[in-house]
């Protein structure tokens, strides 16, 4: 089969490759619509969790389902599937405890792009499928669909670690996709003023959509000071960090209140550290928290958000700026990610 | 003063009282409006509390601060306050462990109408004014903001208290102002469907408004069967009680899924007991959390309550069905509240 | 292959059966030690879980693997093993969710001498083995080990699911081998004083073991009269229901505070329903939590309390009142826990 | 009145001042027994709360008390207290959202040797009586109940943010008399096996009382090697880091599993940050949760931590080795807090 594939570090191409073999608790897929992510863009072109050798890249598909283990109970060849971008094995020590992001050793629930082949191939290995496919509900479309992977779980994981609550204050640093899925998990978790920190105009316009109340561009002038002037001196509630450099965490640390949350889903590709002001930091003593998570992944998850498109809660059309129709676009899709022009938003490519 | 009261049991009339006297901590407000609520009809014709005499009622009020005691810092006569319903003494072990509601003892965070005068007075009393009062904002108007000493926290704690999550299923059984501001409350905790149950239209549109996607009229037959048979048989992950019977509490046993929560706010104003069913509950063993609570009180909450309305997050206008005019017409409304015409979901008087 | 079994209602006896078959992710192992549960009582003489013919009894049992599925990781020929009474399928939404007691559907994650043979044969499957199996520390005996499958997780679900935290004062209603590991649980979360309501003198002189700081005799008076004495008259901030009728209940909500929690543990085996009284339960506003769940099974909570006996954090040794030399001991030891002479409190028999 | 000061950076002394007058809320008391704390030194020789000029030291008291406002219901003259070092107004915003520690800013819910005189005169001022005294049980000593100030809720708070849980791994880094309670209290809440970090033979011996299983001494090599052999290269699950340096937190970060938390405890007096490695925060995804937080202070978490001491769940008597009678002894305590002899764990001073 075919698959578009990181080569080497900076280097991406077309490959051909043996259809993968399943176990008993497998499904084989074959994808109806992908999405090319930025952590596709860290991964080839920054070298983010080192080099790979012919690894077809790609975690954010909806598919059909062609084959199943004998194992498999809720799934059977032609269903349409969403599958998310952490694909864990269930029966881990880890998953057992609640974080199955990191099933068997730290962020080894994310499988796709990284231990094993992507969903950029005619068809794909999605392993223990019972528990990581969930069916894609009729009057959702692929392309919103595929919006399920990664954007909304990641972007409404950052406002869960949050723990944003009823009338809240919360900055998102960074209005990329990820971000304004924050943004809206954000809102619906029942923010009342939502900060998107920013500075594409279409990102922008499409925060408010999602509930923002207040834009800050970064390059008007420092964040935090923006921020504090906007409330008239007074801290946040919560910090979600989505975007930006390690330097986030310095104004999420002078953003937030004692006893609030900093909420980190950005994928730190770079940098070696980040500082941890003892003064901001309440000398030790201030009870904030800071935390980073993987999204969560699986059916569960996938199922409870895909009602939020279903029932008409979430409207994720918005993130949807560039729609490709054929295999062959991946390659065009993954370079404007890299490119990031600024009437991108996210990039789709139906097959 | 001037205030109208509960004379006894079944009887309600205009009294003359001293302006209460305030301690160093307290405030003396005046109220610019009120709104009557159906736990004074309780209180009045039911004795829900028991016998009080000459005891002034109401308990939703906005008002203007005349005075305050000397130790406190944070308002000054001429500030216009919400004052919610539940307004505790806050340095109790109670109040310490996180439920103030209860600060004294069983219910006692309630003071307006039960174990002091109400807010149906020319003046009334807040104990721990920095603790109990907070500004309404600039662009919230009085009748907006009495829906937040009392409709709204309630129903919001019903869902907070049912711990709503992105996506879930939840029924709402009763759609009265209190119901109406739960499905609000699930709806801004992430619920996709949700199921509103009651029989009058006016409610039942305005549900809608708030979010429900699924309206189940218990005049049209059992309530369980028609919620069972739109999931195809599945149970809802959450039950919100805001009205009905004891029955309610078998219907929602019979609804919820297992490690699935039952939350109560419906004050239970008559019956001896509900029956938790052996079977329905998992035979001990069904993980299945039956709460209720009296909503939150005190500053914090108002002030983080109304910031949904001052960002716009929140309309409570759709409630606000009958609007009076004048001091005199208190009785009027309450009467509305006591009669319950089909047109009606809450009347506010402004003074 | 042999096993002792329920033949049906109200009959027990030995029968033959094939050694069973396992799937890619199970294993086959042969018991070392096992105890007899009042569970099985119920199953058998009460008929708790309807009737059932030629069903192997048993769910508590230290084991060696025989043989392994070939999806299998962790886990070999030889090992020695602790087994979970409660062994669920870890990729269902359930388990996702945190319920994998009800993996499947109400208390399906209860497998053993439920919906599949029990561990009272000489071979037994144990379905996907990673997730359900775990190693038998060096320094613990197989006797202590077989408590570890029901007693201990039990009983420390119980303190679990009632939250204890440091200093609070906790009853414990039923002083079984169950509700003894609830006072052990409640003690190892802080618990400051314990009262422990049982009859029998052997369980309330190891409750003292435990952790109990007060012993209440049901038979010697009222049970709320008499710990509400001890009190003077304050409630308790917990109430851990391991034992009793359906009266338990209500004597909970007689004890415990507002915005306390009622954990029951108890597999409520006959009755109709309980009953909440309205005005114990706060007219439904006290927030007083009812609560009540099957232990969790698996792999994490095994190797974690296991843990605790293996750096001598808790002695199980107490329990151990009756041991049994051999295989044809089953059906002896059973019939003590049908019995329940006052000398006894957990039988075991090592193979 | 007399007291015991900083009169200015490194330097103390004896002072006269006027006995504080109290408002209608408060209480007036006399020290019983007193102790000088680490954090003393911190303040006077270190500056780490800026400068002060002649501010009565100390916040670890037994008093009696002497006089209370008009408004305090629950205490009266002659009363044995305890008085939690931390006391803040309970009617705060912050207080209500249950950040007490934080009422009115970051860190003002500390008051004694702060904002106010601390416990070191004759007599000092407690704000809000009715939320910040607990009698002291009849069955313990002053010089005990004086280890509830400050000692013993900070150590469990440690373990409380750490949310310890049944049969877990926990390493404590550092061991004076607050690390030592962190070892209590991660026991206390049911951890398994327990590192103490510390290198003084005293202390190590002490820990294992407390329910140490393996002592770590810095000394003696690299503190995350040695628990990393002993773990067989296995993470912990939590750390709770109550002194060392700012590296400290880097050895947490490579100590602790994915999802796992680090729980500060040490009042960090000097270093501008502590850095989060990118690479061992598992790239901004591995919820690794880090927190540090003040110990709660205020009546109700007296009340059940003593009751802890009263029911002889703790025994707190392994702290106090050096025991001084008489007010004047005061310096000399502060004084051996700053040198801190090996055969030092704890001074208390009896007047």
């Amino acid at each position: 089969m075919k698959g578009f594939a990181m080569l080497g570090l900076n280097k991406v191409g077309w490959i051909e490759k043996p259809t993968p073999a399943i176990t008993a608790m497998d499904a084989l897929v074959k994808p109806l619509a992908v999405s090319p992510c930025t952590s596709d863009v860290h991964t080839v072109w920054e070298g983010a969790i080192g080099d790979r050798h012919d690894l077809i890249l790609g975690h954010e598909a909806v598919a059909e389902v062609v084959e199943v283990g004998s194992l498999v109970k809720d799934f059977k060849p032609g269903d349409k599937v969403i599958i998310p971008a952490i694909t864990p094995y269930w029966e881990t020590v880890e998953s057992q405890m609640g974080y199955h992001q990191h099933s068997g050793g730290m962020l080894l629930g994310w499988q796709f792009s990284n231990v094993r082949d992507g969903v950029f191939g005619e068809y794909f290995q999605v392993i223990q499928a019972d528990g990581n496919l969930a069916l894609l509900p009729d009057n959702v479309t692929v392309e919103e669909g595929v919006m399920l992977s990664d954007m909304v779980p990641t972007g409404f994981h950052g406002a869960d670690n949050a723990e944003v609550a009823y009338g809240e204050t919360v900055a998102v640093i960074g209005i990329g996709p990820v971000g304004l899925m924050a943004v809206a998990g954000a809102n619906l978790r029942g923010a009342a003023r939502i900060f998107a920190v920013g500075s594409r105009e279409l990102c922008q316009k499409v925060s408010k959509l999602y509930g923002a109340t207040d834009l800050i561009n970064y390059k008007k002038g420092d964040v935090v000071g923006q921020i504090k002037e906007a409330t008239h001196g007074k801290p946040v509630d919560k910090v979600i960090i989505a975007g930006g450099t390690m330097e986030a965490f310095e104004w999420a640390l002078k953003l937030v209140r004692p006893a609030g949350i900093i909420s980190n889903i950005n994928y730190l590709g770079s940098g070696e550290y980040f500082k941890v002001n003892r003064v901001d930091w309440g000398l030790g003593m201030g009870h904030i928290k800071i935390v980073g998570g993987l999204m969560p992944g699986g059916r569960k998850n996938m199922e409870y958000l895909s009602n939020l498109l279903k029932y008409k809660k979430l409207d994720v059309s918005h993130l949807l700026t560039h729609r490709f129709k054929g295999f062959g676009h991946i390659e065009e899709g993954l370079l404007l990610m890299k490119d990031k022009p600024k009437e991108l938003i996210k990039p789709v490519v139906t097959i």
